[in-house]
């Protein structure tokens, strides 16, 4: 491995060992605004990168909590301040020659989910599990934070031989895809002519590379709050307005949701937590439910339907109800140019063996928010996994195989920049 | 038996063959009011008697066919004319002297349902069982206007003996409580002193006199109407908008409707008819439903979360509804005057060998909302029951042994004609 | 138009105008039959080309009414009696020489709707519209069974000219996807090397024709009977078990049966009635819903749900349930070589102005059935459409140009047997 | 007040400040123990008491932490080897002269929810309200437990004036009705000629007493259990199995039992929790119900029809399901003869204004299963309530005004044992 291997294994390993779950990704975000900095980057953070209007699924007592385990751990008050609670950053750099503006997107958080404690695990035998009970960088984000500081580095070693503009995004709380839509609504990727961003694992194994074309299914994240009237069940029933009651309904309406001819659609309802005791009628309910689609039409769809729903079931029971958007996707379109430059860069690639366009139904993924907001300005997306070996991701025992997969990813992302930006001579 | 006594049997058994359901009188009206003013009574029928705006659950389809079948049957023009297609009536005669206003109802309608063909029914055993198929007097409403007819011709024959002034209230649709309001909304129960009013059978048998203190449910009844949109269900199941869906979950919602802590309440959806077929989201969807209550203020409480759940539950499926009340009783409060007067009354006739007092939470009686509009005006009401051998109510076997147990009535409302009316010397 | 075309034409309009529904279709199957073995075809129906115990979706009522209705109409006793209550049959020629036994399935059953008597509707201008008020070839299996007689005409008189032997299924029932399983379960078109259909209007229009590839929904038609307890809801409502809250709890769980990630899925529930009256705890009610699936596995996957569903409800109901079959359908697998044929007869056509391959999830073709069961014996299956100017089809002014699009679809089929079975010399 | 008044206030301020939940009465028990042995009482505890087998309701996380918190509170190791991990205890004591035997019952736990911190709340402004956070006697359990020990003193010091057997019942767990089932089954009240019990408040004020002729609402308390089959939402949403949508319907269908035509009931599921994430098919659910009935063949009624709902769920949506009672009382039926010693002995009291029989249908007490075993085996029962000023059970504002209404509930109880037990001379 070269200098740059190397540094990404090393960041990869720090990041994993102090995972942040999103929206509270402080010590990520001020070590890589500190990092960027000293290679030279402009950096961005705060409501520079998000707009606060557009933030969905953050829990402002988790953010404290968060904000004051970062000064604890002697994150600056000063890098604190311009982040203003806001996690995620962005870093630019200009060659000062005419070319073209290259985004590219990381993703700083972790997922809820406690480490393997397995002497088989790699990152116990090596060292480097999380010190965080019940989190864990279980999805591969802690690997893509750390190639896009690799990337950082070379960009700017090389930057003499580079044309254009280079815009690395560090994107927060992508588990949900609560992060991209507020990255995109602050307008900090208007005005890229390219976004590229890549994914570690997927259905890829290793030295495989899959290069989407169009795919991931859109997504809508509710969370729903029914607040009815509390009674006595035993001597006063009908004083009560059930909350609970209310929400299995709800829930029950919501499922029956009809299948739409255009597409593939998904509905769920994950969580239900409702009642205060036995015998009194429940004053409270709250739910968490996603509805997926093929398109955007599809999912457009079922959110009218499901929010219809929701409303409606509130009169039904004579309740109160709101809904809070907890997160929201859409379908990665991909550029057939941006396919092109992929397939080449991997294909450059000794270590990769195979090379192959997908296409995904089985999931969400937000940079679909931001890949849709470049477009929408004129610029174009591209997106890819690198493979490896793994599990399954958000197990317990999910892991990478840091030196072999970014390597391989980190020469991919070097070959873009070649192939968009080579200095022309 | 006597004069009176036979001419009730024969009447019972005339109206008996030919039964007429609720809102469809024609025929048995018409013999009602030729014979009450033949005995002298001033009769109003039509609007007079029903305030159409108040009339719940008539069918104005069957409402036709029923006026083209009696004018068929030789009821003549002129008195269909007075009808207006509304049925029952009222017979008043005055005895020119001060005195107490008393009334009586009487109902004319019979039940939807088939009479028994055993040879051992008594209407078949004597040659009067009902000729319409699928309709029965099974509830004993030819005897009680069998006993009004008898009644008003005591009346006549002894009206020198008597004060005051007598109202005879012929009342359509009890079935269903679908007439009693639309009567008491005309007003034509208004002024009356006393109101009394009784019933063969139920609970109590041959000999037996009940006299109601207070009691039977307040109900409602509703007729629901969801209007969704059809789509084929294979290739655009998400055009259509499910109207047996709503009601399937309207129905279960208003199953669920709490207890109240002031008393019994009930609630069922006793039928529902939904779609137009196997593979087409259904555009239609009815169903009937009725609640109840031991108090006003219980039944209130079940029609209004009926109405709301109802409502509110074509929000949530995006569809159309209308909601229609199709009949309404009230608790009937009877008056310690009348009670006593009734007891008075049974006691004297030597046949009955046992009068009780009695209330009920078993069903619904709708001469509850004339009760309730006259004591409303100052009034007083009353209400007993008199006994038979019979297999229970609604059943093609029910039988009220007329020979015995109408003489048995009606001598007790001809000693509340004496308790109440016999003139001042 | 040749002589078979204007044949083709005169049969269409015959069978127009005298529709019989699924399962009833004796005028019809008895006027095939005739034709049939006036050509020289061997002809079985009855028992022979239906399976009794794989009948779905027939009713013993109206079937023992048709056959009367028949008997009545002219078609003599001895016909009735080979048919034996089961309409449908299969008319099979020999050349006498080696070759491929080619077969065609042709449909015989009308829809359950009435028909346009606008005058500018074809049926009706031209004086052969349907003389059953409620019934209609709106599907145009009319003109596919004439074609069929067509065909077999031709068949006839170019028999010299072709080699090995011809089977023709003349199939009840289609509507529903309830004939063909039963047609494939007799064994009928076992040994078969070829099997051919088509259907004219779909999704083409004039001088089209699609030649489908793979493709219509699995599907699986139940019907449910649930039995409770009836009682009187005012005064026992704790004594009843109700069919219809069963009934509305078991659809709407049905309607929420998950999607399946390996394809689309349908659910619909397209007609419920429930209950005897008002105030009766409900002893009956009565569904019918279908699933659908895009693949085999997982219309299963749905169907087994809904059973398990169903039958569950049952058990939280404390009541008791029946299941039936009423009709079913597999996705229709088409095999290349007949692909080919199919393309290559259809761009023979000098009217056939456009060939595409297609598939569909929009609707399901239980000739599906008999396809598999062809394949599943080593024969292969082809399907086309020929299209024409609709509305849609099952709507009441459908119609599909005779003089146009049959003559079409008897080329096509002419062409498939000379492309089969022409003569080797 | 006297000796035996102003210990009891002592007794219950005691209690009130280290209030302990049901079946954790470790160190409430141990204290009662104490006080009964040094009084001459002899006492049981543990297995002697509760027969484990019939236990509802009891948490063993809970318990293990509660005894070790009164092991480090100074409860000796022996005492807690008696309880065996089941709390309360029977103090028995004979005056060595045959006579009747006579019972009481006293509860120990307490209520939880947080006691109020207004300064004007007695308990904080007399310095004795609870030390526990969420823990409360805000049900008067404490003062009952005083008045028990109270009342053992008074009946050690007046042994000599007595006659026959005098037991103490200090009973766990009545809050959730969980502790008097399991102490009526290890037959610890068998042999009673009368079981007495009280509670402070109710319905009545200062001065105010109430003898129970007959009241209470039988109930049943459940815990459920669903288990299912977790699955991604998004990739795999076929493969789950829905514990939380299982729930849903249950809740629903369990609301939708119906009415019953002999009585009062109740139903309410009051706490459901289901699901653990978002995009997961829920794999658990669990929630919390109860019913009531006025008879206990309502409740019975009641009972069997949630668990046939439940357990059928589960099949409907092929998960599974365990119950767990957690609760149970009976309606309770009081003695005529105890009504009148009751009367008599309040009727004694100067401090006592007014007397009066009562019933009720708004609550349960699990004494009742007591006074059920106690009748079953041929003793008598009674129960009264003694008033004083409160603002409702369960409040965080809860209070007794102990130095006023405890002097009464003592002077009651004593005159009970003086009404049954003075020594024949």
């Amino acid at each position: 491995m070269n200098l740059y291997e190397n540094e990404i294994v090393e960041w990869r390993r720090r990041f994993h060992r102090v995972p942040e779950e999103g929206w509270t990704e402080f010590e990520t975000t001020a070590a890589v605004i500190e990092r960027l900095e000293s290679l030279g980057f402009a950096v961005k953070t705060g409501t520079d990168v998000i707009n606060p209007e557009a933030v969905m699924g953050r829990n402002p007592t988790l953010v404290k909590e968060a904000e004051d385990r970062a000064r604890r751990a002697g994150v600056p008050e000063t890098v604190l301040r311009r982040m203003a609670g806001f996690t995620g950053c962005a870093g630019e750099i200009d060659t000062g020659r005419p070319g073209k503006t290259v985004g590219f997107r990381f993703e700083l958080d972790c997922v809820v989910t406690g480490e393997s404690d397995s002497p088989d695990h790699p990152p116990v035998r090596e060292g480097f599990a999380s010190i965080r009970p019940g989190l864990m960088h279980a999805c591969g984000h802690d690997g893509h934070a750390a190639v896009g500081l690799g990337l950082a580095h070379w960009i700017a070693d090389h930057l003499d031989e580079l044309q254009g503009r280079f815009v690395l995004l560090f994107q927060p709380a992508e588990e949900g895809v609560r992060g991209a839509g507020a990255m995109a609504a602050s307008g900090i990727a208007d005005g890229l002519d390219y976004l590229f961003a890549a994914h570690a694992g997927c259905e890829f194994g290793p030295g495989e590379v899959g290069v989407l074309t169009h795919g991931f299914l859109a997504t809508t994240k509710l969370d729903v709050y029914y607040e009815g009237i509390p009674a006595h069940a035993g001597s006063d029933p009908e004083k009560g307005r059930s909350a609970l009651a209310a929400a299995c309904q709800a829930v029950t309406s919501v499922l029956g949701i009809p299948r739409h001819s255009e597409g593939a659609s998904r509905i769920a309802v994950g969580r239900l937590v409702a009642g205060e005791g036995r015998n009194v009628v429940p004053a409270h309910a709250f739910f968490q439910m996603e509805v997926r689609g093929a398109t955007q039409a599809v999912n457009d769809f079922m959110t009218a339907e499901a929010v219809r729903i929701i409303e409606g079931m509130a009169t039904v029971y004579g309740i109160r109800c709101r809904i809070e958007k907890a997160g929201e996707a859409a379908v990665f379109e991909c550029d057939e140019e941006c396919v092109l430059i992929l397939e080449k860069a991997a294909r450059s690639m000794p270590a990769v063996s195979s090379v192959r366009r997908f296409t995904t139904e089985r999931g969400s993924e937000d940079c679909s928010m931001l890949a849709r907001r470049v477009r929408s300005k004129g610029g174009k997306a591209g997106y890819f996994c690198f493979g490896c070996r793994h599990c399954g991701h958000h197990r317990p025992d999910f892991d990478i195989q840091d030196t072999v997969s970014l390597p391989e990813a980190f020469g991919i992302f070097v070959r873009i920049v070649q192939l968009t930006s080579s200095r022309a001579v």
